[in-house]
């Protein structure tokens, strides 16, 4: 039922996350569609997935840190549709801050 | 060995975040840091802790834009000492941000 979310598939700015998703395959897609967009998403359903994302996003942004490109997110709830069943999805929307504040 | 990530113990600026955390009452506390400081910081290691604090950080997001304070988070790695143990967690930096953008 989840196998569209086998991998990081991304369309347009929208990145579905899995489980099973390999978290610097997810941190790549995001910093190319960075690079190229001022924002993304990110859509995962579970904790797995979510751990995944919120991984990525990390590896993500230190990727683009080296080109000087600091990005902030925002988490929301979605309701997505996965075959037959409404899930609640979290939703990370990713942006470019040109703001650089202070990191740990 | 977890019994300190229980509950959402919030000293300083700092959250500590379990699996078994409530995540209206990490939100609160979340909430309740950033209207006093321009900054927090959410812990978790593994997961359902990762899980319960993205969900807590997007339900303080809510309760904050109703107050006019748009939140936005910065994830990285750390790694924590858990009695004997070393862990990487994953730590969410929360700052407030004065551009509110498009949300979804």
């Amino acid at each position: 039922m989840l196998e569209n979310y086998d991998k990081a598939a991304a369309y347009s700015n929208l990145i579905k996350v899995a489980a099973s998703s390999r978290t610097t395959a997810v941190a790549g897609a995001i910093a190319g569609i960075m690079r190229q967009n001022s924002s993304a998403k990110v859509q995962a359903v579970g904790a797995g997935a979510i751990n995944q994302a919120v991984k990525a996003i990390a590896i993500a942004h230190r990727y683009l840190l080296q080109d000087g490109i600091y990005i902030i997110f925002v988490p929301s709830f979605v309701d997505v549709k996965i075959g037959p069943e409404e899930k609640t999805a979290m939703s990370f929307l990713i942006e470019i801050s040109d703001a650089p504040t202070q990191s740990n």
